[in-house]
């Protein structure tokens, strides 16, 4: 069934995502800060585009966005001109963004109070994952709302998890990102050794590949890592923007995380070396 | 072609390898310090037990050991009583302990001013792989001598790696523990983050180990980690013995290991509460 939606940031994820909904057959009323990316989407896709949020939000039965951190969304969501204020009692704010669980819990309680519902789900899988539309969302929120749309997020995404109430979504994300930080660490130590051991990296790869030290990162990123090719994939200024808000997040609920943290340093040292925008696997340039 | 080969200390690894050499139909003389340990295997499989390494190497073509570190295997191959003073020109001797790499290639030395070939063949996947036969082996040494090992060694292998010269098994195993090291420590890290988050770690789980943060010890790991269960798998007892070995190498070869260092403080913890005998997944229990 055709649904009428609005999709709200039109970045590196957002563009591809909103692209599998028009092609999806649904209406989509696009929002952009800067115009021209929207008209770049509508000389590719069917739809429509608005001069604000609020705009592109009105008659839409669902609002996706997908932004930057929590500021963004703030200055999306919020306001006069805000989705919110445009939206009508009834229909579903979903936001794609990595941010906070308390911005997510926020939220969630504002539009209640308008009759709208809201549903935190991050995305993993990247750019190539939005465009393959093989993305995994994390999905906190009420069970009604996610009911009504997760067929809409089947869209771009292979994997959908409803992880409980608002700011699931986000916390699931940080279980994933703190899960990386010492996938990705502990891998480019060992790379790094078996180059300085003099051993053939790759052929070491191929080995060990098939057992305990075996992971995702081992699998898709080692090859990258021992060309020492970064300029792909996930920057860390992003992994960095996520690793805080789990370091937060850990301070509230009692977590210890000394690996995360030791981490989120050697990221922090890349950063000052002016390597932000590397993939995350640019740790072993540390080594 | 059945071979006359000799097994040499038949713990939770050597017992089940030297049983797949005997049912393959290889012609097989044990030895173990305990003598009632070989009586054991003998009412299990065709074979001979000898009363020393000499003793059994004598006449075998292949000498087999796996043993728990550097100080037993110099005791099984070194002396009047061991391998090395047993075994005749042209026969192989190959080493599947975890060792360092400097008593590797110390051996190989000593082994070819006998006329004798040396490999080490560290192995990974555990009791279990090597009950299953399938284990992965990492071999350094002479091709000539990796040739002719080959074939018996894929009676418990299900992969076997060719990694360079005397010491290139030791070295790639440790690259392996290196990477292991991370990837439990960030993955207990995020799963008792999940925990104190209040989501279920299991769902958690589910929905993250399709993408980048997935691992084999998060396929295989993360449900005893929730669980708190620790009595199986891999020992923290040997996994710091390795992580020392890897530190140990890393000082000779300049590599910088933050992270590992770190998790075998972690281990040495654990070690310090009396649970050196549990998995390498308790990393969580001191979260």
């Amino acid at each position: 069934m055709s649904q009428r939606v609005a999709f709200l940031c039109l970045g590196t994820m957002g563009f591809p995502m909103a692209g599998h909904l028009a092609s999806a057959g649904h209406e989509v009323c696009v929002y952009n800060r800067t115009a021209e990316r929207s008209r770049t989407w509508l000389d590719l896709h069917a739809g429509r585009s608005a001069a604000s949020p609020a705009e592109a939000a009105r008659d839409a039965e669902f609002v996706f966005l997908c932004s930057g951190n929590d500021d963004d969304v703030r200055a999306v969501v919020e306001g006069e001109s805000g989705a919110l204020s445009g939206m009508r009692a009834g229909a579903v704010l979903i936001d794609h963004t990595t941010g906070s669980a308390e911005l997510a819990r926020a939220l969630a309680e504002q539009a209640e109070q308008r009759g709208i519902g809201f549903l935190d789900a991050p995305v993993s899988g990247g750019q190539a994952g939005a465009e393959r539309g093989a993305l995994t969302v994390m999905v906190g929120g009420a069970p009604t709302h996610f009911a009504r749309a997760e067929a809409l997020m089947r869209c771009y995404a292979r994997k959908i998890g409803h992880m409980g109430p608002a700011g699931s979504g986000q916390l699931t994300k940080m279980v994933n990102q703190i899960c990386i930080a010492g996938v990705v660490q502990g891998l480019a130590e060992g790379l790094r050794f078996a180059d300085r051991a003099g051993l053939d990296a790759i052929a070491v790869v191929d080995v060990i590949s098939k057992g305990a030290a075996q992971s995702w990162q081992m699998d898709n990123r080692a090859a990258t890592m021992i060309e020492g090719r970064f300029d792909f994939g996930f920057a860390l200024d992003w992994m960095r923007k996520d690793l805080g808000i789990a370091l937060d997040e850990a301070r509230r609920n009692g977590s210890r995380l000394p690996l995360t943290a030791l981490v989120d340093q050697f990221y922090a040292e890349l950063q000052a070396d002016g390597d932000g925008r590397l993939d995350t696997s640019s740790l072993i340039k540390l080594l």
